[in-house]
């Protein structure tokens, strides 16, 4: 019932969109109210209007409750309040914060009233604090609160906007970042394990919609890789609703398993990799992305050393490779893990199966490899494999 | 007068490192024990021992406090306490914690004991507790404290090892990350601003020694920039203990810039990143460093896009660009300022400066850039641009 109580929800988008020259700012506020409509949509929550006003957005909904919660991931979105609307004459202000402490405060407890105020009214913000204040004390005894300026355990806060007014409790925190799609797409190569999508969530946050690849080893990985994957890709396309649901598969060729299998382990990694990454280049030119995102960490193992990196982008001739997580520990991967929602897509046992093969690429130099892929005709090997490839929706 | 309370300080390493392949570890570790002996010396703490056991460090020094909070900046220590050591003999145990809580003990507060055992000994954890809570009771009584298990103000922790046993209350939280100079060299584009400052700390955190490099360009950035840079890199180097404090500085040829005059502004903002870039190159090559690092976050200005990171990488042909705050909001480059100690160094006037220059480089094709730079003759730039390379001791 409380979610009937509000009719708007305000969305603050300032941070890094406010300070964009105007051009740019416009195109940015264009894509955000575009993906914001889409969330909406998708989550059936209908509203009325959609009014972009003094740097926000002010939806008109009674399901504010609900819109501010599902539009918390909204990536350009700063912070939301589910908020009443009324005009600026203070006995309106009064009466909608008297019905808002009715709502939302609890017995007992230390409250304040806040109030910002911008435009020409016959009264100042400390009036609007004391009037509301006051009424809220004798209207609702029943309530038995005291107002703490300096301490308050509860709060409501007057926004007064020209003709209009707002009253509200609760900011939500929104996601930050920067509209999704306000930069080109880039492919990321996604595999059973956190690293690679909190590294694929980094750029979606940074505004590039994802172009989501798993390379399909039955082999090595399992059937329940392919699984985890999938559960991963869901996840991940909770935010970026409005845009393709999809996750490209290829079938990482038996052929390749075979012949890298007759090299030593540290050198294969290496050729795996370079693989990878050649394939996805091909797709990224047909999907006009801009790069190729991996969940590497410096150093997290023997695979992940700058000499190791240095070899493996050294296959990409036109794209560049970015590894959002280079600087994090493990630790710092995991909260960002937490913050996406992945915790329960991705099993515990995860760690143990990939640090199974443990290798050492220091003494690997270039010349050795480009050997290798001449004898293997490594081109028409990355033509094999995109002949695999399928789109699954997620 | 605490600190010479206190005997040891306990250094623990657990985390990332402990996972690794014992080869590994244990040059992590040694890494990590020279790394640690630097930053002792070079602030003076003498310390008379340095023992390492059960996967942690005991340094045995009368400064531990100091020990303790300097050691806390050294990356690949996870925590550490400055303790007591003594046996493991039940009486000793107690008459250490006494001394402990007589030190850091408030009045009045609600306090617990907590134990940590290996190795057989002739009592359990539960005695250990039990019997250092009671004697603490019986003897302070002047401090007036209350045992609460459930919702300590201050604890008391005991470890007891086989025939060793530590007492302490605090834990500080290190810096994590991998020991310094386990990874390659990287080459950090350092500029008067916060972000390049923090992305080479992210790569430094990972084992990387920097080599900072300044483009030095008077004409645009002025005399306070160049003291700005000194001031930052002096503060990253207050992190690289052990390793040489230096900042090696280019003079931003006069002819580049009078060249990339005559060229529209986003035209000569990839020509001047591509004319670094390459520069950056070859100091790698010259000082065996393994890849360049940017301070770039994606989408924060016109000139950080994926269409003009292409195009600048491009010009780096043998080693990778990593930019380890590509997915950061400038909010989140802020919260690892702080946590570097970068606030004081990089005054708030810095954004102005840099926002200045409003360009759009998404209509300009690799082929026009490297039309323009044939006629430039930018190879050789590049080496007049060597010849002008200064070091300075920071």
């Amino acid at each position: 019932m409380t979610d009937q109580a509000f009719d708007t929800v305000i969305v603050r988008f300032g941070g890094e969109i406010g300070i964009k020259a105007a051009w740019t700012r416009k195109l940015y506020e264009r894509r955000l109210i575009a993906n914001i409509k889409a969330v909406l949509k998708h989550h059936n929550i209908p509203y009325t209007r959609l009014i972009r006003k003094f740097g926000r957005l002010y939806i008109k909904t009674l399901q504010a409750d609900e819109a501010a919660e599902k539009l918390s991931s909204v990536f350009g979105v700063s912070s939301l309040s589910p908020a009443f609307e009324t005009t600026s004459k203070l006995d309106d202000v009064v009466s909608v914060s008297i019905r808002l402490a009715g709502i939302r405060f609890q017995k007992g407890k230390r409250f304040a009233v806040r109030c910002h105020r911008v435009g020409k009214h016959p009264y100042t913000s400390q009036d609007v604090c004391r009037q509301v204040g006051q009424h809220i004390l004798t209207s609702l005894p029943e309530l038995n609160l005291r107002v703490d300026l300096t301490r308050p355990e509860q709060t409501i806060q007057v926004e007064v906007r020209e003709e209009k007014a707002y009253a509200f409790t609760d900011t939500i925190k929104g996601t930050g970042g920067l509209p999704l799609g306000t930069q080109p797409k880039t492919v990321c190569l996604l595999k059973a394990d956190v690293p690679s999508a909190v590294a694929c969530w980094m750029t979606m946050k940074r505004g590039c919609p994802p172009l989501l690849v798993y390379f399909e080893n039955d082999v090595v990985a399992g059937e329940s890789a392919f699984e985890k994957v999938k559960a991963i890709a869901q996840r991940l396309m909770d935010w970026t609703i409005g845009f393709p649901r999809t996750l490209r598969i290829i079938q990482f060729g038996q052929n390749l398993k075979e012949l890298v299998a007759k090299h030593p382990s540290e050198m294969s990694d290496l050729l795996c990799k370079r693989f990878l990454f050649r394939v996805a280049q091909r797709l990224a030119e047909m999907e006009k992305a801009e790069g190729i995102v991996t969940g590497d960490s410096l150093g997290k193992r023997a695979t992940q050393t700058l000499h190791a990196f240095r070899i493996q982008d050294d296959a990409l001739k036109n794209y560049p490779v970015y590894r959002p997580l280079l600087g994090f520990d493990a630790a710092e991967v995991e909260e960002f893990a937490k913050r996406i929602g992945l915790e329960d897509t991705v099993l515990k046992k995860e760690k143990n199966q990939s640090e199974v093969k443990r290798t050492k690429v220091t003494s690997i130099e270039l010349e050795d490899i480009e050997r290798i892929e001449d004898e293997l005709n490594v081109e028409q090997m990355v033509e094999d494999a995109l002949k695999t490839l399928g789109i699954l929706r997620v």
